[in-house]
């Protein structure tokens, strides 16, 4: 018999979010935890661990009834071991994190991943990509992350480096430094922040009025501009469009993944978005993949919660 | 029990090759079947059923001791079925190629991949990436193929195209159209074939000396030349590995393989092929993965039949 209950735990900077859900995927409640970063985060487990005692009790839902906890966490996990360190949350690290916090909650079945991946997996699982058994997920926001999903299964890599899209190099010629130390990587165009710097390059370079000019702005005011028709706003969106289409089509070649999805702030952005990309990508796909459907994620930020219950149940298949 | 034997197909435009394999994986006797391309190529699977019933009788095997047939295709597939058609048999495909061939057989199993795959499946069997979980392999002949294994298994793809390296837009500003259609592939600069156009266009844009100048050569020309320290050809050779490596680095931060392998008839150039990819790979790679290795595969054109025959034979572990 398969039992009732799995919870879920997205582990942030600042808060982890929590759910508690049925093991067919229906999210009963959620709420937050906050992520104490204090003595390199020696407090992080125990507090979830706490957290998620004290909701099974409140529900009455029975220990032997819960399938197990899946937690993804900002940082490179390598199969179900993480990989320290983790850069946001206070150096905390966990070479065997699952078995952590498994001792914490009586020995129930935990498993591990990174956030990316998890948000890509909870995508497939119950978001956009349902029913599919393979997909590539680009979260757009301060950053580029990614999720590849294969078989069903997160691709995690050798190195725990599996659909970290944001850093595959798209400008070979670029000057400026990426966070990671390289140049000319994926995320310096097409996050939130790249829309703001290439947008403020394209002022620089050009005297032509934009309604961006002479004020501070953020990547929604970059694509609002642009909807509106602002002629210099619109064609820093197709070349951040132009970016990314190129991306996803080497991927395409490579992975070949029934769609790609489109999550992260940026992504709020919508049609405008989503058509920019699908042309840039039609122009740079090998012929078998032009037709690869490119569309937004639908979770939000529940995506990360619903993919670390997938960890525990399993592809149900 | 396990059964003894099992054959592995690699069926070329020309011939194919065959070989009689122990499921353990020794190569016990290898052979060439012509392929007739008359007639949409309706005798090709009849011509090779034949064959290996003939070296079964001839060699004492009997069919109950026989796991199965493996074979490798020049076209794409998907999972275990043909996408028809293969260009290079004379329009000849199959969309259920594997039960055709196995009733030829007398209902031996048989499972078919793409050729390029296959072989990759073949190198982490048996050769330079054996006792790997993944790798990506390059296969750098007259085009550039490729072939992505994940947890030892093909990356097949949702339209057969999971490993088409050769199709990822490397220069999204090239004039030159692929055989493909588009603009820009990998194949256009990293194949023998790229190779030998790029340094004709080298050579018409330098006025510099080069033993290469007014005579007519291969890609073996431009490497040897390249080894001896003639300049040009040297640039070229690095310009060759710039791309590569280029294209390596983004698919490393894509599915981060436990290694690259080079094969085809351009990978014979070993060292200075290697050392060069390997410097650019460097250079494009994310932190991660900088010292993931690349290699020359070993199995050179076996690769093929050992790959088809551990597509029956299963992963074994």
């Amino acid at each position: 018999m398969m039992k009732q209950y799995a919870f879920g735990i997205d582990l942030g900077g600042t808060t982890a979010k929590v759910g508690l859900f049925t093991t067919s995927g229906a999210l009963l409640e959620k709420w937050e935890v906050p992520t104490d970063t204090s003595n390199s985060g020696e407090n992080i487990l125990r507090n979830l661990a706490n957290s998620i005692k004290k909701k099974a009790e409140e529900k009455d839902v029975p220990f032997d009834e819960i399938a197990g906890v899946g937690i993804g966490v900002p940082g490179p996990v390598r199969e179900d071991r993480y990989v320290p360190t983790c850069a946001n949350l206070g150096g905390w690290g966990d070479l065997d994190g699952s078995a952590n916090l498994a001792a914490l909650l009586d020995g129930l079945p935990v498993k591990t991943g990174n956030d990316a991946n998890v948000a890509a997996l909870g995508e497939i699982w119950m978001g956009t990509a349902k029913g599919c058994r393979s997909m590539v997920m680009v979260t757009l926001g301060t950053g580029v992350g990614g999720g590849v999903i294969v078989n069903g299964n997160v691709l995690c890599g050798a190195r725990g480096a599996g659909g970290e899209i944001g850093h595959i190099t798209v400008n070979p010629h670029e000057k400026a430094a990426c966070g990671c130390g390289k140049h000319g990587c994926l995320e310096q165009y097409s996050s939130a922040t790249g829309i703001v710097r290439c947008m403020k390059l394209l002022l620089e370079a050009n005297s032509e009025p934009c309604v961006l000019r002479g004020r501070e702005f953020a990547a929604k005011d970059v694509l609002d501009a642009a909807r509106d028709g602002d002629k210099l706003a619109l064609r820093e969106v197709n070349n951040m469009a132009d970016t990314l289409g190129f991306a996803l089509a080497g991927i395409s070649s490579t992975v070949d993944p029934e769609m790609f999805l489109l999550g992260g702030g940026v992504s709020r952005a919508g049609d405008i978005l989503v058509d920019a990309v699908t042309a840039a990508f039609k122009k740079y796909a090998f012929s078998a993949c032009v037709d690869t459907p490119i569309k937004i994620a639908s979770l939000g930020n529940d995506a990360g919660i619903y993919g670390a219950v997938r960890l525990v149940v399993g592809s149900g298949d």
